[in-house]
């Protein structure tokens, strides 16, 4: 792979996509597919999920150049005020295989999806997120998203969005449909 | 192709992502590919766009399954308070083609990439994006993006998120780099 730490007109910074509204995980999938097209490579670690997403299968279809990985249980989100050792562990396991991925200079891009929700249920502290992005190396991005972005972290990055919900239509009533919403 | 307009289960809404901050052509480009995961074909017209984006190429090598063609001129984006006649050429036969595409049954899903922006520098009445609408079958999702939606279009869509920077680092006098924000 282009080694994108050596090129000295690449400085990767620190971006936060937060806010209660539709397109966070979406914009950290379209940010992945854009880097593609010049080649460099994302690695994409998903947070509380463990569900079988559209963005796996047409990743997996799609691209050699982005890897995902999921850390959270089977099934549904799982995101519960009072997580229990199985979420803690699972979530730890997979800050410790980001920072890795990280540290490994595969990639140009580290996607932290739904680490700002992770935060917010106690599965890490802040200081563990400063920790990590610490070892971040000047030629890497890194991409943080869910909503409850702690103040600190929209202190720290270089780019904060918040994507406000101004109409929903789940509220009437209809489901998420595989390929649109999941 | 799979043909969801005769999949009752389906339903194509209305999406619009506007506002001033970042994401919002890459959340309609993660939407895209997540949607090529489950094979669903995806029609993205680009509106006052003539630049070699990232997004093109990443798309033109990643998938058959997502067609991009850009309306505007070649080089940068180009918008003005005063469109002359070759920008309201270029953007009434972008929208004729998104209509053919629309109609041809071939696509699921129809962007139409600052399409907002281009109602708001009057390269289209809102009337016209409106007749558009009219003719959405209902088994096609038509996502809408560009800020300054006007508000008769975040009226009739079904989903509006807004994106709303926070923070930008261009502020602070970087320059855009090739596969991260063009």
């Amino acid at each position: 792979m282009k080694d994108r730490v050596q090129d000295e007109k690449f400085k990767g910074y620190i971006q936060v996509y937060t806010g209660n509204g539709k397109g966070k995980t979406t914009a950290a999938l379209g940010l992945a597919l854009r880097a593609a097209g010049y080649g460099l490579k994302t690695y994409f670690g998903q947070f509380l999920k463990g569900q079988d997403y559209g963005e796996l299968s047409g990743i997996q279809k799609l691209s050699s150049l982005i890897t995902i990985e999921q850390f959270g249980r089977k099934g549904f989100i799982h995101v519960t005020e009072k997580p229990d050792k199985e979420d803690i562990e699972r979530a730890q396991h997979g800050l410790q295989k980001c920072t890795k991925m990280m540290k490994s200079q595969k990639y140009h891009i580290i996607v932290l999806d739904e680490i700002n929700v992770a935060v917010h249920f106690n599965l890490f502290s802040e200081k563990e997120i400063h920790d990590f992005l610490d070892e971040k190396p000047e030629g890497i991005e890194v991409i943080l998203t869910g909503r409850y972005a702690p103040e600190s972290l929209i202190e720290r990055a270089n780019l904060v969005t918040e994507m406000k919900e101004i109409k929903h239509y789940y509220k009437k009533g209809i489901q998420a449909r595989p390929g649109i919403e999941k």
